[in-house]
């Protein structure tokens, strides 16, 4: 591996807020001709949040991959063949049996790859440890841990970045202001019923509500959806 | 996660010499009823493979997942995008440029995700420091990286287990005669030509023949094919 460029920076984006905020961190810290994006389609649920990060980067006017996950599904999918009990329906905030452990491994991992193959020294992900919701691979140590083993499996000299890690969501929005990426929230996705305009009931929407409420300023998402 | 059972075991099956190696020592370790395999339907160029490892899992009498990857074939095409030469030939011992750095971290992490799902902890890989051909995630301290990034990310007490990591080729067929692989190793894959009869002449069946020939031992799939 030979002069991988660290002015360069690929976002792990999913159209949520998170990820939308560090896609402008990243536009303030790198500069606008050093960002990419990449995007996973695994078969979620919502698919309304790939359209959300393609709209993203359009505006930002920044490359965006999107990677196809089959595997995940295959995964989740041998809950039926194992006797596990498949919910037809899956409580706000309960993992599905479906649930795939360590996704944000695999996220990065394939991050990585995309990143090695062009030489691009720098990733960025919108995990944050403060409201982890039973996911351990957002926390700081677990992204310490898979950037090591990215390192010595790929002798690859990339460094993860987490903007969000340690911040309230009220520090977020603040963050967000601060990176001009307020325009961008105004097209992100949050709620858990792939409503648009969201459902403002479920508990996604109630965090970000929460949030933007706690730093006293207005979801442009919400000022959009009223106009 | 609760009770983990670490009297089972998932081991990596590619449906070649190490592997199927790999999945008879298991099977002498962990126990008959205590093992099953899983191979990665990556679009790899000899599918062969994944016949020979249904073969291997139904003589061995073990449960066989095959988990489907799409995104290294993604990966690789982004080649195609980004101007980057991609060979008609490649040649042998070389990369090909749809090469995926890390694929080990990726396999390992799938594998992990379905240990997790069924509560087994412990992972075989016939991976191996002594031959490794360029890839830096077959050598032990990558192994122990995503051993670790595994364990924190998804709050889990999995070890990986690299039989092979430090053996010869002839002392891993000395370890395939020790607990009883030979049979098996009639119907395993080598040739990076994808040919059965194997072509012989490629540098994996040259070390192939090479290994047995120091073990002086018949290859059982030579051996096989005489017949």
């Amino acid at each position: 591996m030979t002069d991988t460029n660290h002015d360069k920076a690929i976002v792990v984006l999913s159209g949520g807020q998170d990820s939308t905020t560090c896609l402008h961190w990243a536009l303030k810290t790198f500069g606008k001709g050093n960002v990419s994006a990449v995007s996973f389609d695994y078969g979620q649920r919502h698919r309304i949040e790939l359209d959300c990060a393609r709209q993203i980067t359009e505006m930002a006017g920044v490359k965006h991959t999107i990677l196809p996950i089959d595997t995940f599904s295959a995964l989740g999918g041998t809950a039926l063949t194992d006797d596990i009990d498949v919910p037809e329906h899956v409580d706000e905030g309960e993992l599905p049996s479906t649930f795939v452990p360590g996704r944000n491994l695999v996220f990065l991992t394939y991050a990585a790859a995309l990143a090695y193959q062009q030489c691009i020294g720098n990733l960025v992900t919108g995990v944050a440890q403060t409201d982890y919701s039973g996911y351990p691979d957002c926390r700081q140590h677990s992204i310490d841990a898979i950037e090591n083993a990215i390192r010595l499996g790929m002798e690859f000299d990339v460094t993860i970045h987490t903007p969000l890690m340690y911040l309230t969501k009220a520090e977020t929005v603040e963050l967000a202001q601060d990176c001009g990426a307020m325009k961008a929230l105004a097209f992100s996705h949050t709620c858990y019923n792939g409503k648009q305009p969201p459902c403002g009931a479920c508990p996604a929407c109630e965090i970000r509500a929460r949030g933007f409420a706690d730093a006293e300023v207005e979801d442009p998402l919400v000022a959009r959806l009223k106009t």
